[in-house]
């Protein structure tokens, strides 16, 4: 095989998801429509390699130094909805359930993984939740031992500002079946019932 | 999301083996790591799209107009493996247990895809199984209903010529169980099945 090629799947099968042999399955299926995929698909990378950043307030990436969310003035200022990635923010963004403004940490704490407060963009969410209008910070965190160590964390510095720290709910997902969720999100979800409305 | 973030995305998303969410994934982790893999990566999907092209005899996929495979002396020049596609022929040099030259046919015949013998190399592998020196034609394709139809085509446009035309063993795979096995391979490797070796 020529070395271009073994370069080609190498890097491709360092993606999260591809691992050397859908690289190579990738990379022929990629020289099969060169000028419809590859070459755009070339092209595509290397103008978000470039162009994308990014936001100096929250963390979402765009082409511009702040997002077209914190730019948006029809979104409510009044509420920043915490996540730990980009991803997190654009799943919330699918469902359009949230009008509000966010802020990405860009991961948790993880005393695992040697990640403290200063390698996450906690210290810029503490300011911006003094920023006027701000009343309510919503941790969208990852209901694992590090994510809550994170909430708790955020929680805590956050207290004395006057701003309503709120995290999602837990419960059983919509379209869930009881006997196959977990004992943890059953005991919350009991827990957390509330009145059946008629 | 950015335009040009979901540009990249709907592109990724489109290579076998990577969906839209994976994709996402994938995206984020090309940001993460723009210098080390991201802009080396489009610039690897470029070379490669500009310069490797089909090897004019075999089909094989290299830089030069014939392969490094065709044009190696060292090579043995009276066998020519017959396989459905490129994947296919790296899977046999990894294994380095053929010394011969290839053939790809780019496909196997399909009735139910509509893919007639116009549309694979077949003509072509005609023209060379007569070359000078060449007595064995192997045809390595898929135990499939469409592999075997193709080999079976393959088979009938070679009699009257100067080669002998095999196939891949059938039997069971080296290191499988079997009550893994179905019972058409089961068949096979009963009705192959050869003398201990003392």
């Amino acid at each position: 095989m020529h070395a271009a090629l073994e370069n080609l799947i190498r890097k491709l099968g360092r993606l999260p998801g591809l691992g050397p042999r859908s690289a190579r399955r990738a990379v022929l299926f990629l020289l099969k429509n060169r000028e419809r995929l590859m070459l755009p698909l070339a092209e595509a990378m290397h103008e978000v390699a470039s162009k994308i950043r990014a936001c100096v307030d929250c963390g979402n990436l765009d082409i511009t130094d702040r997002c077209s969310i914190c730019t948006d003035t029809r979104r409510d200022r009044s509420r920043i909805c915490v996540v730990e990635d980009v991803g997190d923010l654009w799943a919330m963004e699918r469902a359009a359930v949230y009008r509000g403004l966010y802020h990405v940490l860009g991961g948790t704490l993880s005393a695992l993984d040697g990640r403290g407060p200063e390698d996450l963009l906690i210290d810029r969410l503490i300011r911006r939740a003094g920023d006027a209008g701000v009343d309510e910070v919503i941790l969208a965190l990852s209901a694992t031992v590090d994510g809550q160590t994170t909430a708790h964390y955020i929680g805590e510095k956050l207290t004395g500002h006057a701003v309503e720290v709120t995290r999602l709910a837990r419960g059983m997902p919509v379209g869930g079946e009881l006997d196959y969720l977990d004992d943890g999100t059953l005991a919350q979800a009991l827990k957390a019932r509330s009145k059946l409305e008629s």
